[in-house]
C-alpha cells in the first residue's frame, strides 16, 4: 500500500490505496460480496474476480469498477494487484485455498465452513499457525450483528453475570427440497454454534441431536423442527431450536440468561401498523436472511478492511480459524448425535499457541 | 339446593342458594380461597372451615360472613351444610381427603397434588371412575388464566395447525431455603407437566432432566436454572426451563410452534414507563405469582362453582383426577431422570373408562 | 340489611343478604349489567327490572334468578325489594330518575351521561349534597380498568413526578350511521375528559376541538379523526385523538408525561402470534369495547355493591355527581368549539361543599 | 472525474476517482462527518477543509487521509480538488456559502438550516432555479432513517391509505442552558416540520404553538414541553410533542393514521433485559441523537455522494432547497405563534419551476 503523491500542501496524511481485494467465487454470495465491497465498503476495491464458471465472473465484475476476470483461484490468490483474498466457493474448496492464501501471506475472509470436516479444518489451523501469524477471517457474520454486539457488550461489561443458559431460535420460511438432517446441522445450527464460541468463549463437550414431530411442510426426509442441547465445559446449556420450513419468515432470536439479568436480542419490530384487514397489529417478518443481516454482512467485511489496512489482518470479534475448527468439531458431534440416542461427547484437538497466531477474541 | 321463597310477583327463576363451600386447610392458599369465596365469587360462600390448627381456622373464619369451624376434615366433608369442599391442606393428605370426597358424593377442587405418587394417584383415579361420575377438579389454576385460555382457543379453532414444540419457560424471584432439585420438578416443573396435557392433550412418553451451571444466588443443593425435556406420544418435543432464583420477579411465558403459525403468551406489559433513572424504558415484573395469576384463581374458583350449580361437578379445561394422575407419572420419571443420564421412559397405568367417568378435556 | 338466622356453632359474622339491585333501562348496557350482577358480582342480586318496552324487561329478568319486573322507572325506585339502582335508560331520562334516587335516599349508580347539560347536571350535584351524603355513582368504567389504576397509582406514588402532558387516543372500528360531530364529543370524547378529572384531578379551563381531513370510512356528516386540545387550571396540556371509523378495531391508549417519567397504557398484547399468511407477527385488535373493558365494567359494578354493602355508597375512585357534571360543561364548551376558531372557555359552576357531599375523589 | 489509466486485462470499467468532498465548518458535526467520509462512505474522500478555527480544521483534517487545510470557505469552494461542498458552519452563513456553490456549480449538502429566515432561504431557491438544475441538498438525515423510509414505503404503495394525522413526539434528555422557545421551533420541531414535507408532500397552512405547565427541569425561560398543532392544504392535522428536558434520553416517534391503517416508527428495541435491580424488564433510551440516527447519516453522506457521482446531484427522498424554504416559512410562523392566541397562518412564495429545478421529491 504505497503513498499516492500527494499535494505540496497537504497538512495530513497521504490517501492511502484502497485495499485490492480478490474474490474467489462469485454465485449469490460471492456476487453480494462484489457489489457490497464495489459499493458500501470504505477503503476497498475487488481487483480481481473468478469463478468456475467464466461467464459468470465476467457478467459479476461488470459491477466492480475496474476489476478484471482471471481463470482459477490459484491466480487470484498469486495477482499482483490482490492485497487480500475473500473466498466465497463452495466449501469443499475452502481447506485448500485457505491454505493457499496462508501461503501466499494474503489475509483471507472465508465464507464458513472453513473446511468439510474437523481435520481439514485443524490443519488450516495449524498452518496459519506456523505462518507465525492470524491472517485468516471466517464469515460468522452474525458477530457483526448491532444485536449480537449489544448482547455482547452487555455481558462483557458484566451486566448480565455468569452465563447460565444461552437459547437460541432459529427459523426460515422455507429450505430448497434435497435439505436434510444433515444440512440443518452444518448450515443451520452451525451459525449458534459459532455463537457459543462468540458469547460464551468456551469450549462444547457435548451436544444432543433430538428430531420429534415433524410440520407436513418439511421436504422429504427432514425432521423439521429440530432442537439442539449443548454443553459446554463451563456447564452451561445451550438449547437451539432449528425450523426452517415455518412459511412464515426469518426469525433469529437469543436469549441469554445470566446470574444477573436475562438478555433478549432479535424482536426489533420495525414498522408496527394496525391494519384493517383481520383487525390485527403487527410488523413483517423478513422473508429472509439478506434484509434480517444486511447490515452485519456489511459491518463484517468493513472490519476485515479495516484490519486488514491497519495490519491487524483479523478484526476484533471475528470468528478465526480456531473458530471454524471448533464449529466443524461441534456439528460432526451433532450429526454423530442424529443416530444414537442421548448426548454425544465432543472431542477437540488441542489449540496451537499462545505463542504464534492470535489466541484470544 | 332449594328454592327460597319468592315473591308472587315474580317473574323468573327463584333465588338459587349460594353453593356452601366447606374449606380444608387454610394455610396462606386456604385463606386465599376464603376469602376469594367470600368477596369476589358468585354464587357461593364459604360455610364450614377446618385446619389443624384450630385457632387459624377461627381467624381466618372472620373473613367469611356465616362460616363456622370444625375440628377435622371429616367433619368437613360430612356437613350437612357443606355442599362441596375445597382441599387446601399439604399435599400428603390430599388422597385421603379426595377420596373421602368422593365417598361422600360430593365435588371436590383440591390443590395441586392430587397425591404424593403415580400409585396414590390412580388410586383417586379408579375410585373417582367407580363412583360413576367425575367430581374432581385439580388446582391447576393457569388452565383459567386469560393467556392459557387465547392459546387454546386458537389451537382449537386450528389457527397454529400441528403442534410441533412447546417452549415453557417457568421463572421466580426466589425460593425459600431448603428448595431442592427435587421440588423444583415436584413444585415448579409441575405447571408445565399440566400444560402439555391441557394444550397437546397427549401422553408424555419421555422426559430427561438436565442440569448445568447453577447461579450463584441458588440455595444450597439447587441446580438452577434446570432444563426439562420432555416427549409427547405423537413426537411433539417440550423443553421447560426452570430458574428460581432469578432474583428479578415472577415469569411464566409459553410458545407454541404449529406447523402453521406460533404463539406466545406471557409478556404482556402493563404500564410501560420511561424513567430518568438510568435512562430506560420498561416496564415492572410481578414480584411472585399471585399478581399474574390473580385472576386465574378467580377464574377457575368461579368455573368450579359454576360447574356445582349446573350440577357438571367439573368445569370445562378443568384439571381433572386423570391430569393430576399423569402429572405424578410424569414428575416421577423426571425426579428419576435427576440421577441418571439420557432421557427416562414414563410408564402409565391404563385410564379408566370411558365408559363412567368423564373421558375428556 | 338484616342478619339471617345463623347457625348456633357460628364463630363467624352472620351471612348478610345480597343487595338487591333495580335496574332501569334493560337495553343492550342495562341487560349487560343483569347478566353481570347475576353471573360475577358477589354480594348483589337483581331484585326488579323495567324497561319501557315491558317484553324486553321480562326476556332480561329470566337471567336473573328472583327477579320480577314493574312498568316504571319509579316503581323500581321506590320498591322495598331493592336497595340500590343501576340506571341504564336512555340519557334523557337520567337526571329525574337520579333526582328520584336521591329523593328516596337509595344509592345509585347511572351510566353516564348524568344529564343532557350542564344546568340539569348541577341539579343534580345540588341536590346530592342538599341530600346531606353522597350517594350517586357514574358509570365511567374505565377508572375501574387495571391499566388506568396502574396509572393512577404510579401517579399517586409520585413516581411519574408532576403531569405535563396527558394524550389521549380513542379508536372505534366504526358507528352506526348518523354519529356526529356532537356524538363524537359527547359519546366518545367524554370518556378522555373523565379520564382529566380522574388522572389530573383538575378543572379545564379551555378546550379546542379540531376537524381536519377526513377517512372515506366516516358516515355522512362526520369530522372524523377529530382532535380535541384542552388545557387545565395548572397548564396542563391534554391531546384526544378521536378516529372512530378505523375498520381495524377498538384501541384506547393513554399517555401521561411527567416531570420524572413517561407512562403509557393500553398496548398489552394478549397472544402474538407469528403467521405463515402475509408474513407477519402481531396481535388481534379487540373488535370493540366489550372485550377491551368488560373486565371494568365488572370491577366497576363490584366495587360500588361493595361500597353500598359497606356502606360509604361511593367506591374509592368511582366517578361521582360533579364527576358527571365537570363531564358535562367541558363536553358542552367542546361541542360549542366545533364552530368556532380557537380554543373555548369552560365555564363552572361553584362545586357546592366541602360541607356535605364527598368532595374528593 | 476522469478515469484512471486500466490495467490492459481489465474487463470492467475503470475505477473512477472518488468524489472529493470540501468541507466548511468541522465543529463537531462537520468534524463528524470528516470522520464518517473518510471511514464509511464508499467513493469519497476529504479533500480541503475549513474553518474559522484553523488549528481546529487542522486537527480534524488529521483523519482525513490526504486532506488539506484552507483558509476560507471561499477556497473550499474555489478549489479544483473539490467535486463537492459540505457546508456544517454556523446556520447564519448558510445562504452566503450555498449561493456560492451554486455560482461556482458545485454541488452541495448544507446542514440545516438553509438560511436564518424565509426571505433569505427563498433566495437560494430562486438562485438554484436560475441555476438550471438542482444541485441543493439540505441535511434533514431522519428521511434516511430506516423506519421513516419504512413509513414512506408504505405510504407510497398505498398500504396506510390517506394520511388523516400524522402525531410527532420529540424527546431529547436535556438542552443546554440558554435554550429558549425560539430554539424549541427552530432546531427540535423543524425535524417535525420536514416530517411533513417528506411524509405528506403537502404545503403547511396554519400553525399554532402551544405552552403549558413546564417541568422543573427545564432551563430558564423555556416552555418544555410545548405542542404545535400544524394543518396541511388537505387539512391533515399534525401533532408535535416537543420535551427537551425529560433526563431520560432521546426518543423521537411518529405515527402516521391513515384511512387503511396506522403506522409507528421509533419503538425498536434492541436489547431487552430483566433485570434484579427494581425486578423490571426494558431496555435503553439512547442518550442522544447520535446512536439514533447515527446509521441515517451514514446513509445521507453515501446516498448524496451516490447522486454525484452519477450526475443526479441530489439523491431521491434527500431533502432539497424548496424543503429548505418550506421549513424556514413554517417555523417562522410556529415562532410568531409563541405571541398570539390561535393559529398563525403559514404564507409561502411561489416555488419555481416546474421548467428548471427539480420540483418534486
Amino acid at each position: 500500500m504505497n503513498a499516492p503523491q500527494s499535494t505540496p500542501q497537504s497538512t495530513a496524511a497521504a490517501v492511502p490505496h484502497d485495499i485490492r481485494v480478490g474474490v474467489i467465487g462469485v454465485g449469490r454470495m460471492g456476487a453480494d460480496h462484489v457489489e457490497r465491497i464495489s459499493r458500501r465498503i470504505k477503503g476497498a476495491r475487488v481487483s480481481v474476480v473468478s469463478d468456475y464458471l467464466r461467464e459468470r465472473a465476467e457478467t459479476v465484475a461488470q459491477a466492480a469498477p475496474g476489476a478484471r476476470v482471471v481463470d482459477t483461484p490459484e491466480e487470484v490468490i498469486a495477482a499482483d494487484d490482490v492485497d487480500a483474498v475473500l473466498i466465497a466457493s463452495p466449501g469443499q474448496f475452502h481447506r485448500e485455498q485457505v491454505l493457499a492464501c496462508i501461503a501466499a501471506g494474503k489475509p483471507v475472509l472465508c465464507e464458513k465452513p472453513l473446511a468439510m470436516n474437523p481435520a481439514d479444518a485443524h490443519d488450516v489451523v495449524r498452518a496459519e499457525h506456523e505462518s507465525g501469524r492470524a491472517s485468516v477471517s471466517l464469515g460468522f457474520m452474525r458477530r457483526f450483528d448491532a444485536g449480537y454486539g449489544e448482547l455482547k457488550d452487555a455481558l462483557e461489561a458484566g451486566e448480565l453475570g455468569t452465563p447460565l443458559l444461552l437459547n437460541c431460535k432459529h427459523r426460515n420460511a422455507d429450505v430448497l427440497p434435497g435439505f436434510t438432517n444433515v444440512h440443518m446441522v452444518h448450515d443451520s445450527a452451525v451459525h449458534e454454534i459459532d455463537a457459543i464460541s462468540f458469547f460464551l468463549e468456551e469450549t462444547v463437550v457435548s451436544v444432543q441431536t433430538l428430531t420429534g414431530r415433524s410440520t407436513e411442510n418439511a421436504p422429504e426426509g427432514l425432521s423439521d423442527p429440530m432442537l439442539l442441547l449443548l454443553r459446554t465445559a463451563s456447564g452451561t446449556l445451550v438449547t437451539d431450536e432449528l425450523y426452517v420450513s415455518t412459511r412464515s419468515g426469518y426469525e433469529v432470536r437469543t436469549e441469554l440468561v445470566g446470574s444477573k439479568a436475562t438478555a433478549t436480542i432479535g424482536q426489533d419490530t420495525g414498522l408496527v401498523t394496525t391494519q384493517q384487514a383481520g383487525g390485527c397489529w403487527g410488523g413483517a417478518v423478513p422473508a429472509d436472511f439478506r434484509p434480517r443481516f444486511a447490515a452485519a454482512y456489511d459491518a463484517e467485511v468493513q472490519a476485515w478492511i479495516a484490519a486488514v489496512a491497519d495490519g491487524s489482518l483479523v478484526a476484533p470479534r471475528s470468528a478465526t480459524a480456531w473458530d471454524g475448527y471448533v464449529a466443524a468439531a461441534v456439528c460432526e458431534a451433532a450429526e454423530q448425535s442424529l443416530t444414537v440416542d442421548g448426548a454425544v461427547e465432543v472431542t477437540m484437538l488441542e489449540r496451537p499457541g499462545p505463542e504464534g497466531a492470535r489466541d484470544e477474541h
